[in-house]
């Protein structure tokens, strides 16, 4: 049994790699790499697999997990620049690629009950990334 | 080939374990076992997985699946309180992980065509269950 | 300028007018009148109209209204039974024309600056209202 | 007759009025002047009143409306810091309300067939403002 | 108090006017003169507007509204061509605009309580016309 | 790693097999066997599996995955007939099933990095297919 809880941020981000030029920052990541940055509202959906419990008839309850997204993800990203303000984003290029697999390892050891199964984070309504935990 | 037909229904419940305390209850379920219950658009899919027939180009005819989906699960849920009016949830607590799978097991032998893949239930804009039939 | 703050709530109602008979009120509200009730996730949309403020740059802060619906309304009929659990809809039968119109009341006098325009509720994806204080 | 073209763009801003003190900033926008700013998927939804031609059956053509807006609106604030980029938005709060009447006031006189009626711009899922004009 | 019922068809068209050349067509319509048609879901809405009800609580019960539009509209529009299979489109360039137009002209007569407000059509869901009975 | 990319385009079809009777295609699909066809607003959702690259922080970018589908699928079924114009679904009955299935063996070899995971093609609001290339 998948249980899947969604919850949105706004956040901005500048796509660009310090050990590449100027150059070839525009060249790979385009309008991505304008200078100011630039800002998404997120679309955030975690998956937990497990059992359903027999007393509550939950995996786990999604107000736990509304708390969990809340205090290990929400409040550092939420109205925050994702390449200055986030502990753990640091030195990563904000890719939503790389976001997603950054929000697996905080929150994969927080998960009380049940195992993370997937994090999938929407940048845009055309644009979505899907990580399950299989690359480290 | 996965098809998938999307439904939606509107029904009340209220979340309580007869088993446990009314102070247990509220413990665990919180304002979900508010006494008078509360209620839900629920947004259900149903996918079927089968090979596509080369006649019909169809896995299978998806009115048909909403056929089968309105006599079998919307004509008995809809407009319901699912607690107290819905034959197969008898005795059950109806969160959305046990709606799923008492779907499930009304579904699965009324697929004509290919098998049921996978039922997947919306509860509110965030909250979500997605059931394979790994679970007995 | 018109600023308008969404918020979702599920409740469960019961149409049913206790002035006309069990079958008057079944041809009336048809599965509507079902006994036992039957829920929602209402959509609720509220908008104000003002001057936009020089210093703020704000009708109206849309961080209060947030506050303002959580306080007057959301707490009051979130997982609750709109026949039963809720002050300002006693006596009401709880069509959302009805819940629209309640809702005015109680906000209308809330709101700081500007003047409430319209409140909108939506029931289901295909059923909605729209109020804006014509009738008394 | 109204015809609406809707749009997106990803933006990021900082609410802050040079005018105040950090701490009234603080106080006025809260997070929404974090100092690193943060960011949107902005919807724009742009209506344009008028009669239908006969000859085309259209008020405007919305193809034609969606090059006007790509060219003097989605060029100019896609991908960029509206506090820094955009030569429109120099000097203003970037709040909803004023980004939708500096829309206004650079759309107005661009609209080559009818009158501008409206314009709408969502923030978040839950924050919107229209703008008709009625302000200078 | 306004009342929206929200329905959607799928359907086909051409946009063609038969006075001018294949030339100038193409240039006023450009893709959407495809000579084999091309196709939408339309997404309807009609809005009703007027007192509500004392014994009732309703504007006009939105499944009777349902009916009216399943019977005078979605049976004569839903998986047809709208140039070649709809009476009374016989003759109109099928735009969204000349379609809610002619939508209007048959409704309006059908509302038994209240009075037709508003005739919205998305064809995509980045273009929408709405028609309030204005223009004749 | 997943990446999707979704896009929309507009196109009509009808389902006829031409090797079966006018009767017996009615039997098997209804309206939908409709003679001058209907359309759809289809939403595509493309998906790739790879791994993300260091340089870059992408699987691929979205940007580039982007223009393959404009330039091998959207330019070619956006505003066309499926059954008439598209050289790709000659001989094909355009059900959804087989148009994400034609959709793939144009896609998969158009890939640059990561592998063709999946096409997800929605219909309407309440039909859609996912195809993973199980079946040749």
């Amino acid at each position: 049994m998948y249980v899947t809880r969604r919850a949105t941020f706004s956040a901005s981000h500048r796509l660009y790699n310090a050990e590449l030029s100027e150059e070839e920052n525009f060249r790979l990541f385009d309008k991505c790499a304008s200078p100011n940055g630039h800002g998404h509202n997120y679309v955030l959906e975690v998956t937990v697999a497990g059992e359903v419990g027999e007393e509550t008839g939950y995996v786990l309850d999604l107000k736990e997990l509304k708390k969990i997204l809340a205090r290990e993800i929400l409040d550092k990203v939420d109205h925050k620049h994702l390449n200055h303000d986030v502990d753990f984003l640091r030195g990563v290029i904000p890719t939503a690629e790389n976001i997603a697999m950054a929000f697996w390892n905080v929150l994969a050891p927080a998960i009380p009950r049940g195992r993370l199964h997937s994090i999938r984070l929407q940048e845009t309504e055309n644009n979505a990334v899907e990580y399950r935990g299989e690359q480290k």
